[in-house]
């Protein structure tokens, strides 16, 4: 009975001791001190390096620590009928949907603008957009995408989701596939980025879409930095084509020291920070599917391995 | 028949445009155009001079332009009968909530300090406070305030209000009048200022109440600049009893060039703009109370000259 950690270094001790005291009876190992790997049962944590999860013979069961899985879909010898949960938590939820907010109220009110009149000393009134022509579109129909419009919808915005399929969300504009993709971002003013990486979807919001956007236009992705190439969000911003960026993701985290989203004008950065999945409020979850992956129950948030999350 | 409009020389031509049109056969004059003062018997603006609505013998109506009426009142010779009412627009409520969001979010997700990292370059994850704790309390329990609570609820956050009389609001504690001001300020992170300036509130947020914050508090005022002593407000954010504010009125508007405000490191700035009040919204209301107005009956949104608001 040895569950197996993985996370950053600097956080992984709440987490272990939470662990160990919802688990009596269950040693909790930490990476990368396995020890003897037929001892490991359970596997909890970020990016294990590809190959390792293989090596472990009596692994009945893999929890990510995140809400997004494309980090375990980077091992190529990943276990073929390991089951594999993510972590749906509704304070998660609800932090990344006031990340979204916060994010979406910036440009909605000309913040970026107002900054720099403020630095430069300028009492001057913009013309002020309204909120009820204002149209906000979110990619991905998840639980983070579904929460967030459900906010959304209490500013009054005009707003639209697009996803893989078709899902009907109550006032929302709902449009799916490639073919939903050149309408949905020719009526979206403020874009909000939260889908999952996959083969699908990497690179997704290329020069081409973006282009599709209307002139001035958001983006704001909180997804992944792989949704997004960086050159052509550049360019765009740039030529004024969009009027200003709000990431929390990047392709390289940390993002490289001489990265141009540093000092770019346009863009504003948030250190993958805008839901923190929080021991206190996870560990639960993962005890329950401890258990159900001893027990070969059906884990809570299963992924689907040909969707990839 | 005759409406008498004043309002900043820059957006008075929607406005009287929109009012002729509502309003045929009334003939609308713009201030300082007055022509014969006894044809004037509905005004609408903001700060008539002191002394001029006196001299207009068949006034029967003031409509202020704007949610709050303190410009009215610096008036001494106001005609005593003269019935006054200040637009309350959902419209302009909406903008006025979407300004107080952006702000709080801005604190509560330490986007500040973010900036600061990014400027610097610097990739650091900030221990990021929980919404579950964050203690939110509104100053001025009306129309906007009122409002502000209501989205604020969404968000999870541990919510307080103060007015001057008691009031009774579903999940949020309320305090009230003299007595009830230490503890709603001994109890909130981010305090956000609606209250109407009259003179029980000018300068109420003095040195000694903005001690009461606990540590590290934010201060986001979108009610009016007098409320607000700006010495001690920025002795309070230097001394680092405060972690920030947010400010929309001011004062002295435009705010003076050299004001210490501009360049605070820890203030932000937007030059009046929270919530603007719009012809197209607003005019309906308008063209009601001059309707009102000449019949003698009760007007829409009436002023209480005793408390001022």
């Amino acid at each position: 009975m040895v569950l197996l950690f993985k996370s950053d270094p600097d956080d992984t001790r709440g987490w272990t001791a939470e662990l160990a005291r919802r688990l009596p009876g269950v040693e909790v190992r930490t990476w990368p001190d396995v020890g003897d790997p037929a001892d490991i049962e359970f596997c909890v944590g970020w990016a294990f390096p590809p190959g390792s999860l293989r090596g472990f013979p009596n692994l009945k069961g893999l929890q990510s620590l995140g809400a997004g899985v494309d980090h375990v879909f980077r091992d190529p010898d990943l276990p073929e009928a390991l089951p594999i949960a993510r972590i749906v938590d509704p304070y998660m939820t609800e932090d990344m949907t006031q990340w979204v907010m916060l994010n979406v109220l910036r440009f909605h009110k000309q913040d970026p603008d107002y900054r720099r009149l403020q630095a430069e000393g300028r009492w001057d009134e913009l013309p002020p957009p309204s909120w009820r022509d204002r149209r906000v579109g979110v990619m991905g129909l998840g639980e983070l995408g579904g929460h967030a419009l459900e906010r959304l919808r209490y500013f009054g915005y005009k707003l639209a989701g697009w996803s893989r399929t078709k899902k009907r969300i109550d006032r929302v504009e709902t449009f799916a596939g490639e073919e939903g993709l050149r309408p949905f971002l020719a009526r979206t003013d403020i874009l909000v980025v939260l889908l999952p990486l996959t083969p699908e979807t990497e690179d997704l919001l290329n020069r081409e879409r973006l282009s599709r956007l209307p002139k001035g236009a958001f983006v704001i992705n909180a997804g992944r930095g792989r949704l997004l190439v960086d050159e052509d969000l550049i360019a765009m911003l740039d030529s004024g084509h969009l009027g200003g960026a709000a990431l929390d993701v990047f392709r390289q985290e940390p993002l490289a020291a001489d990265h141009a989203f540093w000092k770019h004008p346009k863009v504003v950065i948030t250190p993958h920070v805008s839901a923190l999945t929080r021991a206190e409020t996870a560990v639960p979850q993962i005890v329950e599917n401890y258990r159900r992956a001893l027990a070969g129950e059906p884990l809570l948030h299963p992924v689907d391995r040909r969707r990839r999350y």
